[in-house]
């Protein structure tokens, strides 16, 4: 179980120019969870090309694994399925 | 000294709206410190009317105490005073 109020963690590739679009990633979950979420940690990477969102340990989207980015309604599916299971997302749910 | 790598962490109310400020003052030092810092942690607060920036459990800044909100250029040369004293900040830098 994820202890309640976790950090998500984007590490970013700074040298890819990725900074803006872990920044509104970050701005999306954080309006969506700011209730559930400790908070979101923007991580420069030193690491080329990567561009990963962890939860308590779990990496939940690897651009490397997927092939792309995540787009926000994936992103607040996979935290909402793991910080509060209860909660809906109204546009962003999955369509039964 | 504060360890190499630290976290800011920028502490917002986010039922008053600061979370796209919170966010903004975030690229902003990661914009200059990507190398610095190990990242900046967004964290909505509980508390109305908060707004904090800490680094290595020091508040580098907290708009109740000063009344107002930090510019980048403060708050990155007090981030610079602390984790990378050397380091010059162009146009942000204080005039001598």
């Amino acid at each position: 179980m994820i202890p309640t109020h976790a950090t998500v963690i984007i590490e970013y590739c700074p040298k890819c120019g990725w900074l803006l679009r872990a920044s509104w990633l970050a701005q999306e979950l954080l309006t969506t969870f700011a209730d559930e979420l400790y908070g979101v940690t923007l991580h420069p990477s030193e690491v080329a090309g990567r561009f990963t969102v962890t939860l308590a340990d779990e990496v939940l989207w690897d651009r490397k694994r997927e092939g792309r980015f995540p787009e926000p309604k994936e992103l607040k599916q996979l935290v909402r399925d793991r910080v509060a299971s209860e909660k809906s997302l109204g546009h962003s749910d999955r369509k039964e």
